[in-house]
């Protein structure tokens, strides 16, 4: 999905590049369209590879031009050209910022107005709800009072949004409810410690699916490089907090205050019971079913049934609880 | 208490639930009055039976027609006529929305207006207040800023309101203080899982007694049939998480978020340590002391002291965990 | 730092003190300045001494006048004058609510109008945005839609409020982000129990550094006596909550949906996973890293690593739960 949310820089090129990272420029400079991860960058993007969980993806990736430090580069595939680095996570924070030079602010849209529903076709509006520019609102929906739609935000037909909610940078599907309080779309909690911690440019958007249910007060982050996902059928209870990048498949039943940390990847059909936490950088497959109040830490593969913190198969659980 | 929430549809008979539900008519037909849980069912009120866990309540209903399956109809006494079907929570559901047409919409409500003192006796208010219709809010109440009171929601005398509160479907005792970005009285989070999931109508209340501190950001859900209650003097720290149809006894301690899965039962004077959670259909004692972090799953009796996950004698937990 | 946010009441005497806890009045009176804790008291204030674990304070306390126990009244150094309570912590909050008499009164702020942002140097501001009474705001502020600060906060330069944000009784300093939906500064979760409780006065403050980020949905109560303190270059990620009197360090690094109990002290760059519940009155060092879900029940020396419930040495940990 293009992403229309941060503006990008245009005619960047592989010695702007170098030149931000502090390194030596090229003799044949080249331009780079942009930056992104490794699975989804095209031919003329520049991505990176900073762990060895990613080695499929350097294998395959159509980019020719990433950035990795010293341990890694030996695996990775000789056509493709190496920016060597310290940090690499660091370093890729700067090249974002450098492509999108607006994603660091996150302060509130000064471009919000009181909604005009002749704007919309069939729209219902509570009192005071504010809508920035360029958001798209299909037929159909509602926005409770208070509610806050941030400039280029893409709503469906048949969507029902609640009192109190605040959005940025989300497309949301059809016949879907956002309830009262959430708040989407905002940048994710990633930064550099360290004396002043430097913050990083969350570029990626949040995609949430068609028949979806966000409970209330929840906090789902966008993106950084990729998209935060939430998908088609999938129901979140009351104060779930879903990090940036995480990946949630369709029809999955997510209850009362799940935490998510970034970047896990959740298949389809998963069953997650209440104050359950997963961890990052995680793979869940398909019909797995989390006991409540566990705390996911490694991958569990489809199918499984699984509780306890750390979680191990429930009968297993159970049987060493009794 | 009546539920003057949501309007019942009259003259139902057991051949319109039938039809609902797509089993054959009766040749004599009858008129029933509501759908009701085992407990709290009249005589001509319907209910139904899914669960060998309420076999007591089975006993003792005066309901003469129950909803039930294959497996279970067989306890069912004699003198109580059976509608048997595969799914009974489903089947409860179609015929909860043919008593409660309207109760599935839980979009904002479209007829608040800026609240008028002058309505009430000694009511402070702070800016852009929403009131529904047929609102009643005792004397010498405060209402703070932002906060939205949907239609026909009570509260009592002396209580005071928070700023960014949301309250619908709410019935509120006397000395109650609802804090700062509470959200009360939404739907459940109850529905049938299929490619679309099915809503479930929750035409139960939340009942608030006096004395009640609900902290900030809780979200407290109405009850589906039943109602969500919370008694007398029980104070809830921040962030908590109370599902539908859960029951709170007199003068409990929750403390910061705790989170209650559906339809349990928790006695008086209990004690909850922070981020403990309680699984759903679960009966928790009198006196009872849950200590933080805790995860229960199963009843626990009385006067008892629990810790870990799961919960067990806080003792044994403590010397295993040395 | 001083205590503005309080009216103190003047000309308070011991015996006014003994009067208030209905004990025998002395001879010769003598006035009172402020009721502190052991560490801050100095010698015209009264301190208290409830617990063994503040031995060491009641040796160094510069007051003069302590309240106490029969139990503990013996460790007490022989020049400090004794007052000798049954309930130690229930007669410091009569005392307190003696000394300021407004500190009960946690309904909304009256004094809040739309803020006119001629009053502050270079302050961006959303729509309806409620100021109070002598707020002090820094330049190059930005304060989001729906945003309420009460009178007399006092936020320092540069610094980004986010939508919907709730804010009294706290200091903020410069280049912070507090982000959507965070209610900061509320009284605590302290009352005494008893058949109608009986609520605290929460004086304290909520003192929040440079440099630091609150997400969102964060919920961080001010103090009751001492202050809750967030140090500089300090991130919270969203859905956190931090209890009365919490004081945590410098560059600490706290994610989602952690929770922190009242009292507890945090070091420096302490990490601190997702989910994690830190008990009351506890003492965790610098450098701790403190694995997501951990449940920490006692103190945690400096440049420690622990995880589980209760949270035990990592490498332990992981070892035993392989």
């Amino acid at each position: 999905m293009k992403n229309f949310f941060f503006e990008k820089a245009k005619n960047i090129t592989v010695n702007d590049l170098l030149q931000k990272l502090s390194l030596k420029k090229l003799k044949k400079n080249f331009k780079i369209n942009d930056i992104k991860e490794l699975d989804t960058a095209e031919k003329h993007d520049i991505s990176f590879f900073h762990s060895k969980k990613y080695s499929d993806s350097i294998k395959s990736t159509n980019s020719k031009i990433v950035i990795t430090n010293k341990k890694l580069k030996n695996i990775i595939p000789k056509h493709i050209k190496i920016i060597e680095v310290e940090n690499v996570i660091l370093s890729v924070s700067l090249v974002t910022s450098l492509f999108y030079p607006s994603a660091l602010d996150d302060t509130f849209d000064k471009n919000v107005k009181l909604i005009d529903i002749k704007n919309f076709i069939n729209l219902k509006v509570g009192n005071n709800v504010l809508v920035g520019k360029n958001v798209k609102i299909g037929k159909n929906c509602s926005i409770g009072h208070n509610t806050l739609i941030e400039s280029k935000v893409r709503i469906g037909n048949n969507c029902n949004i609640g009192n109190n909610v605040i959005i940025k940078n989300s497309i949301i599907g059809n016949y879907t409810n956002i309830l009262d309080g959430a708040i989407l779309g905002k940048k994710g909690f990633g930064f550099f410690p360290s004396k002043k911690n430097i913050r990083y440019p969350h570029v990626g958007a949040l995609i949430i699916g068609n028949n979806v249910e966000i409970g209330c007060n929840n906090t789902i982050d966008r993106g950084s490089l990729s998209n935060t996902v939430i998908g088609d059928g999938t129901f979140l209870d009351n104060q779930v907090h879903v990090a940036h990048n995480v990946k949630i498949g369709k029809n999955c039943i997510i209850t009362g205050q799940v935490g998510f940390a970034g970047s896990s990847f959740i298949g389809n059909k998963v069953m997650i019971g209440g104050q359950s936490g997963i961890s990052g950088h995680l793979r869940i497959g398909d019909n797995v079913q989390i006991a409540g109040g566990s705390g996911v830490i490694k991958d569990i593969p489809s199918n499984s049934k699984v509780m306890g913190y750390p979680a191990k198969n429930i009968k297993e659980f159970l049987k060493e609880n009794r």
